[in-house]
């Protein structure tokens, strides 16, 4: 993949400052387009170009209009145009972020996927991905290195009344050892994603593969379950009861992966992170129980006061690392929501004494490359001796 | 589910037995219409109705031609009409066989899912997928019984220069156990399906949980990994090379299982099936192999002749079992194959000494309600002390 970028890139630094800095309009499209890793299998379309362009082709001979809803920020998407021979064909506007994306098809006024995409769970509905190849997607690449499993669990859940499924990451050799017992992550899913979202569109269990290989982290079970949040209205996080969630969390998914599995079942050696809700679950449900949960992480999903701190002492006395996480583009239009300035916030709690960490991840959004991120320069610090 | 059942039976047994003698065309249509149990989250379409019809509503108002796949047996699907709210709504022209079939949009011509179900990867693309709730469905459902896990490997495959995927059904209580050894059963999907279809369309893992708990089969560990079927050309068979996956079937999933799992790792607890296809490659590689195998079911894949068995002594004197099943529908229509009828080869292969067993499933064709029962019939005569 590097190999293909250089030429793309030294091209740009000519021609693309030229072409940004006389008329602010986007860079000349390279001719290098290639199918986007998230194709399904032998599907050519959507492709990917090394500046970051996404071009899509889709077959639908007598409709009348096909709409993609993925495009540069603010500009509704990306309007498709029919070919002589019954596609329709467009090209974004210009370079899109690294990283995954979501999208859809508007197809004569109905919502569809692009049949040439795998499908990932996102927006309360399964819907179209694609990948905008990174610059340093070497973390999260499938690597001939010892890999981890990832186990379907089906736990029982009474307070739901069934049997509800998690995915729990096992390091490379869990399975064969005997004896050596885990820390375990606890790590959530946004609104509209489910307990498939962070292997699928986050790769954490590569991410994992990979920083154990290099010996950058200890190893620990990531278990990954769903967090009940489809229900919530986006804005009506105020009318939103965690119990029903915390309950199953902590009376019946972490018992019985303590059951389960080799775990270090006390306090020292679990921790709970989430992205965007996610982190808002995170953070109601571990300012609310720091004999649970020794580690904390907020992705893109608020941060914690010197104001939440008084509120729950035992919080800062019992929690090791406060991790708070953010794409550069959410801090460029913050949206302060009701805790403040997360950045802000952090510092402050720095300086009063917790051990606390704040990453901003450069060039994207409040999108899954801000997590992917996030996970990687979390888990090294999550439980060094 | 049963409860809701008595009453359209009852009604059946009058209004139905008159339609069809009098008429020859479908009983009337009882309007107890349910969202599919395929359905994605919060979704109310597609509905099945306690007769086994199908219902449709797609929303795609300036469309001008939506048809679905899904039909009676050579009538071409079903045509959807438009209401004057802009969606497209069709209902199938007859109940559907029981079980879970597969099908797709046509939308002005391309080919799309509905966005009302879940996604199953067949025909060599993730198609939508609908399920007809079975008198039967009792042995594959969710219940609150002790679940075993299915885990995600990534194997190496220096054959194939990448790490390969599979998932292992592990029984309940694996993981739990230190020293517990288990049998291995290596499970192959048919073409178009890849690893994914024999725990998502099939239910593996539900069939082996509830077989389980009620002590009607041994534990044994369940393997499914893609059978590299996908590149071949239907009824081109002839020129299918079974090496590329034998080697990684033989020389690279098996040794890692056995390295990596609990398994009794010796013929005799090791057996092979598959489904069509993946019946054809159990039957050439378990011909060749006897040695590694001990067991062979395949499903509505073939199945073994008197010559073949005289072409491979070992196969007879080494197999203990041999398991050939096909849903009824396909012996109504048979298609002989290469091979032979299939019940005539098994009563003759029977007749000469080998323990071998034919399963016919009822009012079933080529498709997957076929071969859930097969795995339900097959799974206690697999292992038995």
């Amino acid at each position: 993949m590097k190999s293909n970028r250089i030429i793309p890139i030294l091209i740009l630094t000519v021609v693309g400052s030229i072409t940004f800095a006389q008329t602010g309009s986007q860079p000349a499209i390279i001719e290098d387009f290639k199918p986007s890793t998230l194709n399904q299998p032998g599907k050519e379309y959507p492709m990917v170009n090394s500046q970051g362009y996404a071009r899509f082709r889709i077959e639908a001979p007598d409709a009348q209009n096909v709409h993609v809803s993925l495009g540069l920020g603010g500009r509704g998407g990306t309007k498709l145009t029919k070919t002589s021979d019954g596609f329709w064909e467009g090209t974004t506007e210009g370079p899109m972020d690294e990283g995954f994306h979501y999208y859809h098809l508007t197809v004569d006024g109905g919502t569809f996927n692009d049949p040439g995409t795998l499908n990932f769970y996102g927006s309360v509905r399964w819907e179209s991905g694609i990948e905008i190849p990174a610059h340093d997607q070497d973390f999260y690449a499938l690597k001939d290195v010892p890999h981890g499993h990832v186990q379907q669990i089906l736990f029982p859940s009474p307070s739901t009344k069934t049997s509800r499924r998690a995915f729990v990451y096992t390091p490379p050799g869990y399975e064969k050892g005997q004896s050596k017992r885990y820390p375990v992550l606890y790590l959530q899913h946004g609104w509209g994603e489910d307990e498939t979202a962070w292997t699928n569109q986050g790769r954490a269990n590569l991410i994992m593969d990979n920083l154990i290989a290099e010996g950058k982290t200890e190893p620990f079970l990531i278990v990954m379950t769903y967090g009940m949040t489809n229900e919530i209205k986006f804005g009506g996080l105020k009318d939103f009861d965690i119990n029903p969630f915390q309950t199953v969390l902590l009376d019946e998914l972490i018992p019985y992966i303590d059951t389960n599995f080799r775990t270090l079942s006390d306090q020292p050696h679990r921790a709970m992170a989430g992205l965007s809700m996610g982190g808002m679950e995170t953070r109601t449900i571990t300012l609310a129980n720091p004999d649970v949960f020794s580690r904390v992480a907020l992705f893109s999903g608020g941060s914690i006061s010197l104001e939440d701190l008084e509120k729950n002492p035992d919080f800062k006395e019992k929690v090791e690392l406060l991790f708070i996480s953010y794409g550069s583009r959410e801090l460029e239009n913050p949206r302060r929501g009701p805790w403040g300035d997360p950045k802000e916030n952090t510092e402050a709690v720095k300086e009063s004494g917790m051990n606390t960490h704040f990453y901003v991840s450069p060039d994207t959004a409040h999108e899954f490359q801000s997590w992917r991120r996030s996970l990687y320069q979390l888990a090294p610090m999550l439980f060094k001796e």
